[in-house]
């Protein structure tokens, strides 16, 4: 592990040991059998409810839920109803976004869909949905002053997965739309969980936005490198199948930077695509080929890379150095990982 | 008409005038595709935009809303965030129930997955349901009051579909299970509309609770009445093929107190349900027949019965006698509808 990974590690450990004790709280006001699926979902038991070994997400966005606390100028537990949310608002994204994609696994294990039926499935979807709503709601003051931001998350989520199926069956897509639609896909709950601990303290509005644009730039940096593993990334590490993107005919940003690129590359790539998504293992290969060819892959690393620089920069009027250091760890770690 | 279909359409009108404006206002928030979809499920417009002639429901929900402020000491007009909000809740869950279904008609068009495919239709559903706790957010102070009272009522909702779908593969189901299952699909949601508005205007709690009551018990006789359409309502008025409850297997309270009757025809009918729903058209109308003989359509038309006197009952602590009349009236409309 590099030292940068194990910083990070550190730092997503210690909001992890914060955090589950109260998101288990609010799973468990849920009826037996969607707190099955929601727990299974979080990783916490395989579907007849035997404890796992943790197999969940990184935790990034409570991570960053509580880090928004202490920028703000309060104690990490501050952010904690927060936090809460948004891994439960994220969680939902994704058991309704499986059932949308028909991917059958996540994680290495099968989807939620795939395990528990998909009306099940986005049954316990909308209860977690409505659970960090709860959440925020039972948090008073706090909890009421940083709702707005909570549904603002969740109306971006549901409009970027709203047009990242739209562009399944689209013709052309140019890149403003693509970056759009990630906007919407990662960089709007990546915002609100990089501002939601400053809304509950209270922190001042120009600490509270620097925190949300910074979360934002990581967002789209954060979706842009996920493309990128989306097409190059080892199965072993993604928990999806080879070059998934390009199978499925999923127009991400190095797709598009690729049909876009005016080379010749690219003009066979298009050629290859017209029709539908590459149906055997060799034009499968041969797309991922062209995307790095016609420099893909390249523009789409560049754009993550000026991102993150674009994410730091936001972070100027955060004095609390503790957080600070926290905060740019994270997003070196989120852009670095895997490539 | 009848003269109480006829009272009950007056009233029903004088509150779409009043809510109708608000709850456009509401869906000109989405983003155009999400937009389209839910204003298509409003019965406001065609798949493609067409502006229709209404075929919207009925509006008895945001009625109920309307005349809960009333009822609560305010104007009717008080009541117009919580119309709004669970007239947008009732449509998010009819959109995914759909999906869920598999139905593929409803009001005598397509359904909004049908017309406008599964994901969308799923996303539409999540935007309607934040749309509605937006309203009441929006609404302050008071809207805030209100808000456990919705969110409560949507976790009913997922509750109730969670155990219908549960319902659909199990071997036995008891009528207490069945009623609950019942209680969760439709009085939950009936219940928080006829306490919406009271909780909008800070009513005292016995007339909240009263209204909670009635709501309540009114859901009950409706979704039986509803249970009784499914098996012997006339397609032309229902929008729904012949016996359609039948038709999916579905375990609705007179399918359930028919099995569980004791008498011969109750047997009979479990054994032509053993081993899944009936399949041909002489098998449905056998299945109808013998619900009809074990004495399932009876007891549901009882119960029902009995449920609007107990929610005629707890409105003994509303005033208010112009808002007491139409609440009066709505409820024997709603029990006595085609039967």
């Amino acid at each position: 592990m590099t030292a940068l990974a194990e910083s990070a590690t550190t730092i997503l450990h210690r909001t992890s040991d914060l955090v589950t004790p109260a998101l288990r709280d609010s799973v468990d006001m849920l009826d037996e059998r969607l707190r099955l699926i929601a727990g299974y979902q979080l990783g916490w038991w395989e579907c007849d409810g035997t404890p796992t070994a943790h197999t969940g997400g990184k935790g990034l966005r409570p991570t960053l839920a509580l880090l928004s606390a202490q920028a703000g100028g309060g104690q990490p537990s501050d952010g904690i109803p927060g936090a809460v949310a948004v891994e439960l608002v994220h969680n939902f994204s994704l058991l309704h976004d499986d059932v949308m994609d028909h991917d059958l696994e996540r994680r290495h294990r099968p989807t939620g869909w795939a395990a528990f039926g998909e009306g099940q499935a986005i049954l316990a979807g909308n209860a977690m949905c409505l659970l960090a709503i709860d959440v925020l709601r039972q948090a008073d003051g706090p909890g009421l002053r940083a709702l707005p931001c909570l549904t603002g998350a969740i109306h971006g989520l549901i409009s970027g997965q709203s047009d990242d199926l739209a562009f399944e069956n689209a013709d052309s897509v140019d890149l403003a739309a693509c970056l759009r639609m990630e906007a919407g896909k990662t960089a709007a709950l990546l915002s609100c969980s990089a501002a939601i601990g400053a809304w509950l303290v209270g922190a001042p509005p120009a600490v509270v936005d620097g925190l949300a644009g910074f979360g934002f730039e990581l967002g789209i940096a954060f979706q842009l490198v996920d493309d990128i593993l989306g097409i190059i990334g080892d199965p072993a590490v993604t928990g999806k199948s080879a070059s998934s993107d390009v199978r499925t005919g999923k127009r991400s940003a190095p797709v598009v930077a690729a049909l876009r690129s005016g080379t010749d590359a690219g003009d066979a790539l298009n050629e290859l695509l017209t029709g539908g998504p590459p149906e055997t293992d060799e034009e499968v290969e041969r797309a991922a080929e062209l995307i790095t060819a016609a420099g893909g892959l390249r523009w789409t690393a560049r754009e993550a890379d000026h991102r993150l620089t674009r994410a730091l920069g936001h972070l100027l009027p955060v004095s609390d150095q503790s957080a600070l250091a926290d905060l740019t760890t994270l997003a070196h770690y989120v852009v670095d990982r895997d490539r």
